[in-house]
Parts: C-alpha cells; sequence; structure tokens
C-alpha cells in the first residue's frame, strides 16, 4: 500500500439490531479523526441520506453506495448469495475482490459472511479454511478465540493454521511478541482429549512459527493463561456463548440480591461505581469485532446487536490490519 | 431389592484432597439417619482405625475393608487398575460386581473410575457407552449436563441412550415429570452444527421415550432452559469447567470491586449476608456426586475437593438411587 493512498473501507448498514443509525453516527464521528480513510456505506439509499442530512454527514470521504437487496439473518447463506446479487454482503464481496475497497465490516447474518469469505473471497494460499478470531476479556489481558465459530467439524492441520494466523493477529493487533497459544482441552495432559485436540496437540508442539504452551483447560481461559486459545468452530462458539451465558446469569442473580431490601440497595448505590468501573472490560462491545482470518482481504464481524462505539472501534481495527500490511504478514508467516 | 435388607454402600476413603477425614466423619453423621445402609469404608487400616477412634464411630453399620494400595491421579487408569490387584477403587469394583456392596462413592481418578465402570463393572444390555451425569445450577432448576467427561468422541446413538438415561435419572432423582432434553448446539435451528450435533438432533427429535425440546446455545444453558443437556464428553466437560472458571474470574473481579476502599467495603458488609443466601445455589459441593450412567450398578463420583456435607449428599444420592431401582427403571426405559 502506498502511503498517500486512502485505506477504503466498505460498511454493510443492515443487519444490526439497532439499525442503520449508529454506521451514520460512527462514521461521522470518525471520519474527522482519519483523514486517509474513505467510508463507503452499503445500503438503502433513501435511508441513508436521510440520516447524513438528519446528521449533517458531509464529508468527502464518506460515500452512499445504493443496494437494493438484503440477506436476513435466517436465509440460507450460500442460497442467498446466489440469489441477491444486489445485496449489501455480495456487492461488498464483489467490491472488495475487485479491490475497489480494501475491507468490509457487517453486523449482518454471520452465515452469509462466512459464506462471502470462503467462497467469493476466498482464502489466502495454503490456507484451507478462514476463521473467526474473537477477543474475550480475562482477569489478565485479552484472549483470541479462534475458530470461535466459522468451521464446525475441523482437522487438526486447520487448527495449526488458526494458531500460526492468530499469533501474527494477536501480535501485530495487541502488540504481545510471541504470543501464547493454547489448546482447548478436557485436560492439561498430553494424551487427555478427543481425537482432534491429541492430533493437534501433536502438531502444535512440533511448530517452531508459534508459541505453544500446552494444554488449557476451559476453567482456566478466563484466568488469562494464554493469548491465543485454539479450538474447533463449534467449540469455541460454545465457549464464547457460555462466558456470556454465565456472567449474565451470574449478574442477574447478583443484581437481585443487591435490589432484595432497603438496605442491600443503599449498599449498592455506594458499591455502583466501583463494579461499574471494574466490570466495563467485561463489555463484548469494547472489543469491537471478530475478523475473518485466512481469506485474502479483511473481513470484520460485528456484533448484531453493536451500538456506535463498537463500529468506531471496528472501524479502527479495519485501519491499523490494514495499515500494518495483516495480509502480507499472515503470509509471510505460513511460508515459516 | 427385600424392603429389610440393608443397603451396602461402598465408600473409597483415598483421593480426596481433604483426606480420610471427610468420609468418617460424614459416615458417622448419616449412619444414625439411616440404619438400614451399611458402610464400607475402604483404605488404610491404620489411618482408618485411628480416626474411627478419634471421632467415636462405632455404630454396627460401619465396617472398614483394609486396602494396601492407592491409584494416584498421575497413573495410567487401565494399567492401574490391571496392576493395583489390592487398590481402593480396584477391590470396590470387584465388591460391586460379586454384590457385597451396592453402589461406591469415590472422589479418585476420574480416569480408573471410568475405567473401571467401562471395562469390569461394564453397562446395562444394550447401552454403548456409560456417561458421567452431573448437575448444574441454573436460574431455575438444576441442569442434567450428560455426558460431562467420560467419553472423548461419541457417536449421536450413544447421546440418545444419554438422552434417555438422564431422562429416567432426572426424573427419579429430581422429581419431574418428562424432564425437557436439550441437545448443546451452536444454534437454535436443526440445521445448526457439526455432524454429530446434525445426527443427533434427527435421532432426538424422533424418539418418543424424551421430551426433546431441541437445540440449546451455551449461552442460555444457565437460564434453565432444559432439564438434560445432552452433549459428547469433551464439550459437556468444557461447559462445566467454563461454568466454574467465569464464575470464579468474576467472583474475583468483584470482590475486587467491593474491597476497593472504606467505602466499598463498608457497602460489602451490608451485602453480605444476601449475596450468601443468594449465591449458596451455585456452590458445586450442593450437588453431591455425579452418577456414571449406564452401569450395571452405581459408581458415584464426587468431587476431589470434596467436603463431608458433599459426602453426606452423597450418601443419600446412592441410597436414593437404590431405593428407587434406578437400574431397573434404566432397563425399562431401553426397552421403551
Amino acid at each position: 500500500m502506498c502511503i498517500d493512498e486512502k485505506i477504503k473501507i466498505g460498511i454493510d448498514t443492515y443487519g444490526a439490531d439497532n439499525g442503520e443509525e449508529i454506521f451514520v453516527l460512527a462514521v461521522k464521528e470518525i471520519s474527522n479523526k482519519f483523514d486517509n480513510i474513505e467510508f463507503y456505506l452499503y445500503g438503502n439509499e433513501n435511508k441513508l441520506s436521510e440520516l447524513f442530512n438528519k446528521y449533517g454527514v458531509k464529508s468527502s470521504n464518506v460515500f452512499l453506495v445504493k443496494t437494493t437487496e438484503e440477506i436476513k439473518l435466517d436465509e440460507h447463506p450460500v442460497m442467498a448469495l446466489r440469489t441477491k446479487k444486489d445485496s449489501t454482503i455480495y456487492r461488498l464481496g464483489e467490491d472488495l475482490i475487485s479491490g475497489k475497497i480494501s475491507a468490509i465490516i457487517s453486523a449482518g447474518s454471520t452465515g452469509a459472511i462466512l459464506a462471502l469469505g470462503q467462497l467469493y473471497v476466498k482464502t489466502l494460499d495454503g490456507i484451507k479454511r478462514p476463521a473467526i478470531a474473537t477477543l474475550i476479556p480475562t482477569e489478565k489481558n485479552m484472549t483470541l478465540v479462534v475458530d470461535s465459530g466459522a468451521n464446525m467439524d475441523a482437522d487438526s492441520e486447520w487448527l495449526l493454521q488458526y494458531a500460526i494466523l492468530g499469533s501474527v493477529y494477536y501480535t501485530e493487533m495487541i502488540g504481545v511478541d510471541k504470543p501464547k497459544v493454547g489448546l482447548l482441552n478436557v485436560g492439561v495432559e498430553p494424551t487427555k482429549g478427543n481425537k482432534l485436540s491429541l492430533d493437534t496437540y501433536k502438531l502444535l508442539s512440533n511448530d517452531s512459527r508459534i508459541n505453544f504452551i500446552g494444554n488449557i483447560e476451559a476453567r482456566d481461559i478466563t484466568k488469562g493463561l494464554c493469548d491465543i486459545l485454539v479450538a474447533d468452530g463449534f467449540n469455541g462458539n460454545v465457549i464464547l456463548k457460555m462466558y456470556e451465558g454465565v456472567a449474565s446469569s451470574l449478574f442477574t442473580v447478583i443484581k437481585k440480591a443487591m435490589t432484595k431490601n432497603i438496605m442491600t440497595k443503599f449498599a449498592s448505590l455506594l458499591l455502583k461505581k466501583s463494579l461499574k468501573n471494574t466490570l466495563k472490560k467485561y463489555d463484548a462491545h469494547e472489543y469491537g469485532g471478530a475478523p475473518l482470518i485466512g481469506c485474502r482481504n479483511l473481513i470484520l464481524k460485528c456484533h448484531g446487536n453493536a451500538k456506535k462505539n463498537e463500529i468506531c472501534v471496528c472501524i479502527e481495527q479495519a485501519y491499523n490490519f490494514i495499515n500494518r500490511n495483516l495480509i502480507e504478514k499472515f503470509n509471510n508467516s505460513l511460508r515459516g
């Protein structure tokens, strides 16, 4: 990338629970901060024009790309991509492949985004499957869970590739040299686990491209023992959702205990600020989106219930990803 | 079982982090409550005699069974069972098979207990593999996770059997008619998941012996949507440990926020009782042990870090299991 060249980010304004508004607001806020980014907002022309007017979005680096179709969450992803050629996701894919844009940000159908990555944008040479890489908060730093839901039935070679690409991503985006790679397993011993984890353990142990520290039991994930946690897409997804579910349930019961009577309510008031500060890092929206690593170009998936702030973080993430030439570094890392 | 016949429970006094003492104390406490149980404590003769004297255990229904070997946690389970014929676990197995005792309670090596169940005690006719069934607390009732760690690479037929046996166990032990069976998956739609979950969904949907309610995402487990959660042993184990890890990490950070300064410490004092009451149900020790369901006789695994109370709960659990003829009911349920 030439130093003067603008980074062109394509944004899917469909598919977020909070509608197109969050994208327009995020772009308005961040377009002043980065004058070397061009923003391409794909979606409904009338709706977006209206929001541009409403919020006074007039920057010379913000563009509207009219599309007429939308891929809904309940549609079959591959079928939808085949038939809806004027959907935001398909059009973004086309423009990413042709080089009109350098990155896609979308809160839309995960299935459609995965299919776009795997079947249209395609993987880097030698990469078997793109994987979703999601950062989760731990007691120490953040841990990158790869794969957190792209490929259900994986084999050990794919998991090794997740480890390699995940390490590059973590080093470049979080700034940690030789990040620690752990393998999700039911015990720390190399002899524990299912066929996949036994096979993967052997591969990871013998690969000098990564800093493999061994098996990680699920009870130790939130202690932050590793920087990158490698798992198949089924287990990675279970990990993420279990984290979300347990945290949500515990907060529900703790809240109940804190509002039980007038004394506990008073105590809760005194604790509010300290608790809020402490728990801020457990807000998934603080961490931006999850890239589909292993593709030839950047596709970044943000949460369906994202708010403006998360989209701002995603834009910065995409900017850093491209600015640091992650794709080139992925390619180099694969060569060893 | 004849109504006057005593229920003979064999207890492994090795393998618990807290030593033999917790078993002796539990038996002392509970032997007065149940005069139709005979307790057989397997372990070191000197150590147990000493503890019997120390705590004045003189009941006519408590017996000491001398063994000279111990299977350690880091030993290869199958090898250990083959070579240590005078270990508590092997001896308990022999006596369970010969009918000298009707149940085993152990806090020892899970691997050795599993191997004992699978290779020596053996499974009920038609049952492919015994599974560990663990109760976990949810916002509503308790959910039984089957399999929570016995069989790593399972097939869909095994999972169907877990669902059937788990339903019988839940009905008889928790007292819920037609308990709801859920399948752990990454989405609620029948088309989501890996090969195992897709295959299992079909089998569970078409079996009238269970009340199958569909896929359960990990984020909904602690909401208590189902009574029995079916998963392969790898995923079931990940679920349990993730639950434990997330809860522990959150309590750690919340505790930090609550002891941050003098004001938060004061507030915490006011909240202490209410929080303690609310969180009591999240103490794993309240739920006793996890049976290895599908075996010809009862083997109950308790936590390595069990205290006296958990052993008391385990003894009652074993008593109820035998008293309600669970093995016979398992057999009947399999016939449909």
